[in-house]
């Protein structure tokens, strides 16, 4: 066992770093199931009681160490053009696929595939993450007058980071920039840019622009 | 071992299906790596070489079980209605996910996010089969002058399969209807039905319907 006291005392942004890295290395290496605060503390050299103070469950800390592992919102692509600000975002994440966070959603998938129920808690808190950074950018879009706000469901929005998604868990990282190319011009773009979907469907167009 | 020749003779249909229902028995249980023609004859009850004179490899075999279990040409929905059609088509596949079919695309996928290499050969003839029956009831809307064929790219026939596919993969089986019926109504049909699609990209259309 590591005595987390010794080596040089480390605090804020340091700390909270070595804790993520901890816990997705831990999540890649024994799964969601079996991650546990001590083994995560134990990894970072740091102490439970300091997880717990910041994290009060596991669900708490992965989601937040997954949170981590993304582009922060300062990072967040602004080119004033959206099909740039798409590919680069898909380009982001992709980019992240091909390090510890690629490996930790590898195991959390391997576990999900025999557990289900394990992942689902943790599910809805990182997608949320990936919903957040698409809307970010597509919301400047909208801002522009350049997409109807009302067809951002959350399934249109998580369209393009779930096929890059599947695609690097069926093959792997680094994820091609064709696909990534593909994904953007042949599925993001034609979605969220759709118009006439309200004179198909005969709904109420409730917000749109142009 | 199993001796093969005991028990009725089987032909046709019932020895096929026999066969079949061994290999995503096998690949459920052991995985793509481990499967060999020799452990599918002992589990169907029948010979080595009975395999080999139909299947020259085990990825052909494989394909083969995949698409045996998935709906047959003269069971892939008509009712005139592009929507019905997608929705009774997701559902068809989604009830097959819902059986050993699923099992088996569990293990594959087990196995694929160890070693992604040894999926790739197979999964290509794999997902074939799903943009094959996708592709036979879009074809139906296009002859009917609904959709515009030229937006019909592999990525975009796919998309619908895929999301499918990635739901059950993380959230298991039985996939529930809501979420069959958003990926038809938000992401699919937007998709196919797209126009405009050829303005915006300043692409020439070249097969234009209406």
């Amino acid at each position: 066992m590591t005595d987390h006291r010794s080596g040089p005392r480390r605090r804020g942004a340091t700390l909270l770093h070595a804790i993520f890295e901890a816990t997705l290395a831990e999540l890649a290496e024994s799964g969601y199931a079996n991650l546990t605060m001590e083994r995560v503390a134990e990894r970072a050299r740091t102490s439970k009681a300091s997880l717990y103070r910041r994290w009060p469950s596991r669900a708490d800390l992965v989601a937040a160490a997954a949170g981590h592992a993304l582009p922060a919102d300062e990072e967040l692509p602004d080119t004033g053009d959206l099909r740039r600000d798409v590919l680069a975002l898909l380009r982001m994440i992709a980019d992240r696929f091909d390090g510890p966070l690629g490996a930790a959603a590898r195991g959390l998938m391997a576990e999900t595939l025999h557990h289900p129920e394990l992942g689902r808690e943790l599910r809805s808190r990182t997608t949320g993450n990936r919903e957040r950074m698409m809307r970010a950018i597509l919301g400047k879009a909208v801002r522009r007058g350049e997409i109807d706000p009302d067809v951002l469901t959350p399934r249109v929005v998580l369209t393009g980071p779930s096929l890059l998604q599947l695609h690097f868990l069926q093959y792997g990282a680094p994820v091609p920039d064709e696909v990534i190319e593909q994904i953007t011009d042949e599925v993001v773009l034609p979605l969220v840019m759709q118009k006439g979907w309200h004179r198909r469907t005969g709904t109420t167009p409730t917000g749109w622009i142009n």
